[in-house]
């Protein structure tokens, strides 16, 4: 198992409209999460005083190959309805990597 | 069990010295961690465009009293040495509660 830490900025407009749709994700976005073996995923939100609003998000994968896992979510018709709702909501970071959406953030400490 | 997510600044000029205290954390430190029922904690760095780099941590409380146990690794004199060590390199946010250190963010999302 792996885990993952990542970062992207939400637009303080957007506030409201993120947190309705993440309080009643469709089903078949979280089958796919599932599906692409991504298991223990939080989202959080947090005011950064004058940076504005930014969401930290949490997962475990389970599965053997991450990328492929990766692009098997990013082909899903449903999936792709979602982050079209998802996306205009967000404000990715300059120092993401090439390809990603979220900006992934390195592991300093874990335990146990 | 409950979940948190926290966040921290933390100081440009401090970012080796954190990682280095994190890559050898004391045993009695760690112990303290597990005696006061948090489990799966992570720690992750990321630097957020020009708002500076920025802490943010997850764990899983698996105890009955949450504010007890906290008040417990406040009371333990290793924990107050380890702390004395971190606390300069971080930078804690105008937002925080009062009393916290990191300030807690608000999950916005959870599956499954």
């Amino acid at each position: 198992m792996k885990r993952y830490g990542s970062v992207i900025g939400l637009s303080e407009d957007k506030i409201e409209e993120y947190k309705s749709l993440h309080q009643a994700v469709w089903p078949d976005v979280l089958k796919r999460i599932e599906q692409c073996n991504i298991r223990n995923y939080s989202i959080y939100l947090h005011k950064l005083d004058q940076a504005g609003y930014f969401l930290f998000s949490y997962f475990e994968y389970t599965g053997e190959n991450f990328a492929e896992d990766m692009a098997q979510m990013a082909e899903d018709p449903v999936t792709q309805k979602w982050w079209a709702l998802c996306e205009p909501c967000q404000v990715p970071l300059k120092n993401k990597a090439e390809g990603d959406w979220w900006a992934n953030m390195t592991e300093v400490f874990h335990h146990p």
